[in-house]
Order: C-alpha cells, then sequence, then structure tokens
C-alpha cells in the first residue's frame, strides 16, 4: 500500500482534519507518486544517492557538499537541487528505505510492533523500533532535523504522533491524548537522543527503559 | 546571586558531574562575566540590541538581517559578530533580561514557582511560566531554536532540565527523573509549541492542561 495512503487512512482513523503537512512526503516519495521516473533520471538518482552514501560513510555527513557531491556523480549541482530539494531533502531520501520498512513494520506488519498486540505493548515496540533506528542512522537524522522548525512537521514525525495518539486512546487514554503523544514523539527527536547518548552517556537501553515507564505511567492514569 | 552560580548549585544539588555545555551562556552573559563593559562598547551593544528589538518588532523576525542591524545601528557587521557571536547570539541577548527574570522566578521567587510549594505545584507553575514566556517571545525564541543541535544543549534548556529532574525526584520519582526530565522539557521547546498552536490549533491553556495532567501522570505512578 503506498504511504500517502496509510497516512491518510490513519487520519480518517483518528477522525481528524488531514494536517497539510502531513501529506507532504519527501521529494522522492512525492517524484515516485507522479509517475515512473524516466530511465536516466533514475540512473542520476541512483548515483547521486549512492555517492553521498559513500561520502558519508567514508567522511561523516558534514563531508557531504554539494559540490563534492557533484563531483562524485558527474552532475551538475543544479541536477541534485532539483532532484531533491534541498540537502535536507536528499539526506531524507537517503532514509527513505529505512523509514519506509519501519513504517510498513509498524502498520501492518507481526505483532508487537504490528497490530495484534496490545496498545501498550505495540508502544513499547514502537519506542525501541525508533531508537534502534536512530542508533542505526543517526548521524543522517540529525542532519535531516537539524532545522527544527521544518523538523517539527516532516511526514515522518507527522506519522509517528498520529500512530502514538492513536494507540495512547486505544489504551484508553482520554485525556490530551494527541498532545502527550506529541511529547513522547518529540522524546524520540534524533538531536535529543543523540545528545543524551553522547554528551550525557545515557545508553539506548536506558532511554527505552524511560521510554517503556513514561507510557506506563500514562496508561495507567 | 549570579546566574553561573546558580546553575553550579543546581549541578551540586543533583550530584552529577558539571556538563561542559551546563556553564556556556550566552555571550552576553559571559562578557558581563569577564567584568564590566567599557563605556562606549556598552553604549554600541545598548543600541545594537535596541535596533534589532525595533526590527523584530516592526517586520518581524525574518527582517533581522546583519546588513540592516548594521545599517540601523551604525557600526559594521564585524563589531555585531564580535559582539554577539552569531545570530542566534544576538537573539538570545535580546531575550537575556526576561530569561533571567524567568529563572530567578523558578530558582528564588515565591511561590509556587519557587521554593516553599510541593514539588508537584513547582512543576506546574514551571511549565505555566515557559508556556507563558513563549507566548510573548516565541517568535525570537523560535529563531533562537532553529538549529536543533544546538538548541537541545543551550543553557538555559540545560536549567530547565536540571530544575524538572530536581523537583521529579522531590516529588519521589526515582526512575530515571533525568531522562523523563529531557522529555517533559522538550515538550516546551519553541518550535514544537507554536508548531501545535500555529499549525493544530492546539491552543496555550490546553497546553498547560496536558503538562499538569503529564507529571501528575508521572508523579503519581
Amino acid at each position: 500500500m503506498h504511504l500517502t495512503r496509510l497516512i491518510r487512512a490513519y487520519d480518517n482513523d483518528v477522525q481528524e482534519q488531514p494536517q497539510p503537512n502531513l501529506l507532504a512526503l519527501t521529494d522522492t516519495a512525492k517524484s515516485r507518486a507522479d509517475g515512473p521516473e524516466r530511465g536516466d533520471a533514475a540512473r542520476n538518482r541512483k548515483k547521486i544517492l549512492a555517492c553521498a552514501h559513500n561520502l558519508i560513510t567514508n567522511d561523516g555527513v558534514d563531508a557531504l557538499t554539494m559540490d563534492r557531491l557533484a563531483h562524485c556523480a558527474g552532475v551538475g549541482k543544479g541536477t541534485i537541487f532539483r532532484r531533491f530539494g534541498s540537502r535536507t531533502g536528499l539526506l531524507l531520501a537517503l532514509l527513505d528505505e529505512a523509514e519506509k520498512q519501519l513504517q510498513h513494520a509498524f502498520i501492518s506488519g507481526p505483532p508487537p510492533l504490528g497490530p495484534g498486540a496490545p496498545p501498550q505493548e505495540r508502544l513499547d515496540a514502537f519506542g525501541a523500533a525508533r531508537l534502534k533506528f536512530l542508533e542505526s542512522h543517526g548521524d543522517i537524522q540529525l542532519a535531516a532535523e537539524r532545522d527544527s522548525t521544518t523538523a517539527v512537521s516532516a511526514a515522518p514525525r507527522l506519522l509517528d504522533h498520529t500512530h502514538v495518539t492513536n494507540l495512547l486512546r486505544a489504551a484508553g487514554v482520554t485525556h490530551h491524548p494527541h498532545l502527550l503523544a506529541m511529547s513522547l514523539v518529540a522524546s524520540l527527536s534524533a538531536p535529543l537522543v543523540l545528545y543524551q547518548v553522547r554528551a550525557q552517556g545515557v545508553t539506548f537501553p536506558e532511554l527505552h527503559d524511560s521510554w517503556r515507564f513514561h507510557i506506563e505511567c500514562l496508561i495507567r492514569s
């Protein structure tokens, strides 16, 4: 099922008006929705993403400048900007496959992350999955979330928010579940998680343990 | 009491090693700590801040470019950068007085925000005070917090975190109070609060109500 429809289904499920930003997917997803890419455009895209991946793997995410990327992929900088909109768009495209895997896992995969388990167990599994995602892709996610004003309304963040809101409601939380969900999802943002891990010496298992306790508190009340 | 000492006192209180970033105050505060400013430097600083305030009041925070500011204040751009370090440093300096008032209020002011009230009441008052701060100074705070990687470790945010951690502990929360505090404080960040208010139609009273319920849940458990 296409991601746009998944998000729409979620919107209908929680019986709220779709937020204008909720359907603004990454540039990659948008261009896919418009129809199949032409062969040379698809090849260029693949080459740009492969070069970006290599640059980041070898020299870190700060090494990903448009100049170096254009040189490596043998295209003009204009091509990269037309294709991905911005550096952030490119970074989100790099995470696109991993992000889609995670989204499909929590929307329609096996329990406890997917449907079939009690909502509290699904919330627990969701926190664990997002933390694991950050453990694997933290640097790229951090760079993609650098601008905090766009990060709060990025499509993956809003889908997470809808998912957590739904599960809180299903677990019987009736007092502002959408606001509590916003706070819970914010606690899984890359800048916050990686600051705690890297500057404060917090471990990923501690963050998961705290997440579990946090949702227990909200559901028990 | 000077803010640096206030933060140190807090550090000792929670018996943790001071974080390197915890004592990194705004440039303004740092330069003050180094000694009194020379008369002409103080006058320049005052003029720059007054012009910045006027530009923002008249045309919004996006109108605050270094070119316009230098022209208005009759100084070179270099003077502004030497004085405030960056645009973010300048924005934080603009909030400096209001920020210090709030900090002194929750550290040593009258209850329920200051000492003397039960910790749960103080946490409630703290959330209300931060939300009121954002209602008054949201646009400047939003611009100052735009870079999410520096926002998570800005001195005011870390002082908030220490304060909330202390109050959770005082209220009997023993399970990861410092991680829960990080999540609570993140829920009061300018990008998140203003996104909810402006794009999702959430009201400040609803955010305060949710904050109150949230801390009740954590303390009751």
